[in-house]
């Protein structure tokens, strides 16, 4: 395997075990009939769509970020590990939020948001330490691209941080934001992965 | 790794983890010894095959739709998150299912029906937007090869959705259709793997 | 990737997590210290070693298998496919066993022992449609190890089925016929991958 | 595939759901409001990110050291494979531990100390049978490496014997030293991976 082939390998797995174990904890619990049980299921829905694609963003810029990462040092691969710690702990906050959109919302969105932004701190972490005077990344890696997914981090921490706080005005607005977050990276192009 | 290898460890993932985790709504509830209550536990058993063959199906068609890929973009990638998110939220139906032939045995149908029905319009999606003007196919992709892919995908949709609108004549009716489905994509030649 | 890397991949994802979902199911319930209750889940131990090394030995010879294997056509896919839905499906039988060996053991050992002839059945037809007339074998694969493993793969069948059998006489004895058949193809050498 | 690929493959894949599992046992049970739930939680999320680190370091030693393996032989799958059962067995341990830091702490931390033994057991008893005249070794494998990780292998059975006990005396202390352990490996540089 390549120098970061294992390392993307562990990753993918991460990503994916913990987005698949998101719908573990979709139910369809309380009293009435089944379709009327189904129906009241819906915070469920919007917390497994709201982190799946969150984790799949995660996944998309993964992806691109490793692109540009020609070699691996130990810390790096425990920075990585930080990180996808906090990735596969997404599912606790997401059963919370599914749990308590209807009572304790606020409590839910600010500990879904801390998740969040504990996420934008150790993954701005593993790209700066690899970036910082180009220290892992690919001889060829293009100047350009490295600047334009510094410039799409730079702001991830802050941002996340507002948009946690703005649960204490409205858990609405603070699930708005996280939503609206996860489409802005989805199409930010500087992060663009081109395969 | 290759311009789609990570993309496709990535959905193999949670191929693998959708349909492993299927296993974990098998119960033998109930009363009565051990003996009756794991035969009465027919349909959790017939929910996890149905529901492990459909994956494993959408699995092999995903194999054969990625050996026409040639390269990736964004919005790939994005409609594949979707794709895999559609996916992965297959458990949550199949233990519906599981839990209600014997009881609400139409609305649990019917729901299992609009998973799958959802399955069929991400699924296209991704291979349309690929295809068209081939966009993204490999240079080499045989013509007739994507041409049988396209008129295996196109009735997708409205066969489905007339399999989960056949459960309010009869949930068992709708079952049947489910599993011959399965089962026409499974020798559907056209779409064969040739690995 | 190669003719068979997906194939392998979905199928090493599949004993991958069908093995580690195992632990889900090892407790420590009832009452008295936590000492005690520790101890007292020696049946939930016992299930999850025969099992994992099952799902282990298995993952050994697929990779052993499919060393042979030159290339894969639809009908290898699907019964693979199947292959896999039987070993997924081992956590089940597993947690039954681990939940009555102290009550209802024969009936608990019969089940586990039927999804251990189940994979018997499926993995040898997996085997002996790629080995017939060598249809699906590598132009290279060496006669006599092909033939090795159709000999391990023979008896395989009628061998489990007679452990499961030996469970009306004592649950004791088919217990240690699985995990004796489990030794025996741990070490049976003809098997030997070579890497 | 190379000759240590699927074997790599395999042990990524139980590395990383075994880790991903952990949060499943992660809950914010008992009385009181939800932000009360959530910090009286801690040593759910103590116990997860002490079990995820030490996985992730596993992960990467395993790493550092199937770079000096050249080739593999059925009795090192086979030792690979009861290894991988030792980690994939070490969520039960942390479930333990997380339920019971607040009474019976002694018991729980000794448990997940016999757990950690024995991961130094399996792990030795591999990389020592790969190393003993260099039988599976890369013939390119630098010796001066190879000795280094022999000599960081060695203390681990006694220093983890003896953090065990050390629960005897206090569980904190245990936990501890369990956290040093996990760092000093990580810091460890004659394990680096050199990627």
């Amino acid at each position: 395997m390549s120098g970061t082939g294992r390392l993307e390998a562990l990753s993918d797995g991460v990503f994916a075990i913990a987005a698949t174990l998101l719908v573990l904890d979709v139910h369809a619990t309380g009293a009435g009939d089944l379709t009327h049980r189904l129906l009241q299921a819906w915070p469920s829905y919007l917390a497994y769509a709201i982190s799946f694609l969150t984790i799949g963003i995660m996944w998309i810029n993964h992806h691109a970020v490793f692109q540009q990462i020609g070699r691996v040092d130990r810390r790096f691969l425990a920075l990585n590990v930080v990180f996808l710690m906090v990735i596969a702990f997404l599912p606790f906050p997401t059963r919370v939020l599914a749990g308590h959109l209807r009572h304790d919302a606020t409590t839910a969105t600010v500990f879904y948001g801390l998740a969040n932004v504990a996420m934008a701190c150790t993954y701005s972490t593993l790209w700066f330490y690899a970036a910082r005077g180009r220290r892992l990344l690919d001889p060829d890696a293009d100047e350009r691209t490295v600047r334009g997914i510094s410039r799409a981090f730079l702001p991830g921490i802050p941002i996340y941080a507002l948009a946690t706080a703005s649960a204490f005005l409205s858990s609405w607005l603070a699930l708005g934001l996280y939503g609206g977050l996860a489409l802005f990276y989805l199409l930010e192009s500087s992060l663009l992965a081109r395969g």
